[in-house]
């Protein structure tokens, strides 16, 4: 599916291939995105790499299920790789099917090959209806059916989207395997560090900090920056560093846009206490909902505020 | 003591008369107030309308004693009369005598005159030398010692400063009465609202202000303002805003000026917060004590955050 | 109005006299206390002592008054005499008359006596109607009005309670001139100290406690005792230690029982991190106002959450 | 590696296999395994399905990794399934090579099998060495190397333990290809539910716990109950719980032991507050390294508080 524009303004889009993979059922969903050539790449650093470097324009990457959490090379990858900068966020459904070589039948099934998040959220099922089944690990929902066919895995059956009955010669052996009939993978649209889209009132800010040092309550202060004004969380993940066990990077997102005053002084005060901090981006929410938080962080109280702190500096009598 | 001075630019001082009151002392230590008018005044509130309506450049007041606490008339006029500043400290040791009638004896004394807040300041040494005393409140420190001459009072002593014996025909019945040798009272130099004077990095800053509303929590939601920029706090008092129970508003000094980055933030965060904030002023500590606090509170790193902050949003790259 | 009973269990309670002030009328609130002698004395020291000494069997003491606040003397003497316990709680609608000797117009008052507190709550009418006034203070709000007429006084008028027109000569010069015509003053019963009353639903708990040392955030520590488990607190004034500048004790009333165990484990949180705590009391509250909290501070939970700690110490599998 | 001890009292351990794994190597640090059989499973599920249906007295998971972070499978294990508790903790140094079939060369290499988490610990070698290599992921880090040479895999080489070269016949084609040479993973022996050993002065306490509500500050709360009582966290991890984006439980290692009385108090603060939680068990710390908290949360501190609450309600005088 990866195709070729004449248009002038000729730019990629990176995405983990194959086609068919639900990475790239969120890049189609982006509009600005059709009629340019689509990369597929084996792995979410050479996605980066591709828009860091100039190959590409943008990349999809999973960032989030609801099932499995947090894609931890996606999360450590936008911390550590400068210059990116998200722009966008896309919901993808998640649903599988468990599919053998022609012939299979599921109580033959004893290895089973599956992308690690797909397995993680079919573990339910799999205990269930298969016990005793050993699992391989495939780089991707696509590729762990093909091998069954290709003969490059030893696998039995493989755990893949439904999609994947149009494209190859498998055989259906469960449908709706996934733990969770909800679940839903969120994706990212990152580009090169670009400013902001406007605040739509229904935005999203996604930031990676460290915290100062390891005493009781570091992660409590900078909790507390978004606490105290007003602003839910609706990811908070916890990465290692890396260089020893017990320090940890936290990722976040947070309800709000950059420019919403709350958040303003709340990335300043992140600033501030933390060593590290990476803004990621504001962009708008991918399903739209409107951010709603108590009258007193909205902007205008900010404004008064500042213009009472002037006030008070210049010695104008208060009112 | 009142004098005239014949400079055109004459201005007057008020203060809690009559001369010899520890208010008086006060005074003394403003290099500017030498050589104009000082005027004598009946009670706090005169001093304050004196000021307001013009009949004097400034007014010394006390607003705190070590044993005795928050100066609660200062403090609820300072509250509610607008357009008023507090532009400098002063402290003033306390130290008390007990004096009577002459030849009174200290065995004969059952009722004593003073000044309230210098009466609670005797209160252990009187339990324990005159257990059975009654105490007649006096309008000031030097009218407990004078109503013993003139004849206006009952009493059989009085509490009264050390001075009291130069300028008065008492006799002494006992020196250093005061429960605490290093008692220590605390004036405000008090102006028509003006611009703050600069920063010293030795400075105070005064607040009043009101709790939104009588939830659990509340005033530790207004506390954390100051706790989270790193603001020491060296007074906070209680006072009821009158109109019912349980209502308060709350007396603040704080370490710092409003012209330091911390402190303008945590006055915003606290203007934000509350229904109404009196900013008194900020001025130099009288003690000259330099403020300190954490590297991580200092000027520097709130212009380093906001700098971050405008690149974000502008989309410059990180670095 | 002191009596004697003639009861073989005699016992007496110690009020601030004369008879008339608002502290009998606050005795005159408790049922236990009708049929006793009633022992007018002349600070709230002296009531105190009588109650540690065994003189009286309870005191009935002034605390807070609902627009001068707390009565700092009645802190103080409870935070430093040891042995005492509030038993109950009384309130005293408050209500003023200006008095003269009889001939005396308002136009010609300038002196005028009062007891502070009572002086406080009429500053307002007083600049309004008297703005030249001095202020003496009176021993109370019945003495400041004795004083017209038995010449121990030279005031010309004297703020009393409307009562003191049933049984002195004085003219009425001006009737309700409090500020605040729902002004109210909260009395106290302290004992010895006793086991505390059953719980009603609708009680309150004293405590007055000192901060470790003086760091940023301290106040906020011990508030947070009482946040977290869901407890508002009525009263939260500071008192000074009275050794130095800027060390305070806070007198806390906290809606509660120390038999709810919410309020039992706040004060365990609070003995633990504060060097000293004196508990004076839970009793009920004077308005009856049942205390509402969230149910997830209600004993019940508290009992499960032990019972679920019992069990994981035990190696119970967890339900 | 499996062997069965003739003992009487037999009881087998299970571990993720096949022997050479990391998992093995922890297995081998426990005392009381030597002697028993030792279970090889194919998956942390199933390793922990061993224990809670009889057929293995322990089992050894890895649980966090100090590069790739916490093992989202064996954190969603232990979450969900009743009845298990963690009773030791294991550190394992992890030291990876790269090895090919027999004649490959470092610069023929294209496709790389990898445990994926071994894969992620050596992502920036990879890109720094082989930026064009692809990833197939493996079961295990034995497994990978194993494909290379029984023909199952079409990988050109293999990220392993070093201990690979010794038992297959592989070449080594780049050594301590690990990104942090201080990498380690930390593994916990998981029985089914008992008492908890005795504190040791160096314990670890796990717990799984969610929040109540999508509120701003609910997690903020959560983590006060542990540092209000001096409570050092070692991990903080968030997982989905499933249902839906956005709500996570979260995994949290606090440094003590339940019964100390500082961790019991936060448990019990924990448990009121949270709708689950989860405790999988207090343990000594791999790295015997004694807990330091301040003196003010030591046991002796909680024995006094109670003492004195007790004596409190019992009506005792305070002293």
């Amino acid at each position: 599916m990866t195709f070729e524009s004449d248009a002038p303004a000729r730019r990629a889009y990176s995405y983990l291939g194959p086609a068919g993979t639900f990475t790239e059922a969120a890049l189609a969903q982006v509009p600005e995105a059709r009629g340019h050539e689509w990369r597929p790449v084996h792995n979410v650093a050479e996605a980066l790499a591709d828009v860091v470097e100039g190959r590409s324009h943008a990349a999809m990457i999973a960032i989030e299920n609801s099932v499995d959490g947090g894609v931890s090379t996606a999360q450590d990858a936008l911390a550590t790789m400068p210059g990116l900068r998200i722009v966008g966020e896309y919901l993808v459904p998640v649903r599988f099917v468990l599919v053998g070589k022609p012939g299979t039948r599921l109580e033959d099934v004893s290895l089973i090959a599956a992308h690690p998040v797909a397995y993680a959220q079919c573990l339910q099922w799999l205990s269930e209806h298969l016990p005793a089944h050993a699992h391989i690990p495939a780089a991707s929902n696509v590729a762990s059916a093909v091998g069954l066919t290709d003969g490059t895995s030893d696998a039995d059956a493989a755990i893949a989207p439904p999609g994947i009955l149009e494209h190859h010669d498998v055989e259906l052996l469960a449908d709706g395997i996934g733990d969770n009939p909800n679940a839903v993978t969120r994706f990212v649209l990152v580009s090169r560090t670009v400013a902001p889209p406007s605040p739509t009132g229904a935005d999203k800010t996604s930031i990676i900090a460290e915290l100062p040092d390891d005493h009781p309550g570091a992660l409590l202060e900078m909790l507390e920056q978004f606490a105290t004004r007003g602003i839910n969380l609706s990811l908070l993940a916890s990465r290692p560093i890396g260089d020893e066990l017990g320090r940890y990077r936290f990722v976040i997102d947070a309800d709000g846009h950059v420019l919403d005053e709350r958040m303003a002084d709340a990335l300043l005060g992140l600033r501030r206490f933390s060593p590290k901090v990476v803004f990621l981006g504001s962009y708008p929410r991918a399903d739209r909902a409107i951010v709603h938080y108590p009258e007193r962080y909205s902007d205008d109280v900010f404004v008064e505020a500042r213009d009472w702190l002037r006030g008070l500096i210049s010695g104008e009598p208060e009112e």
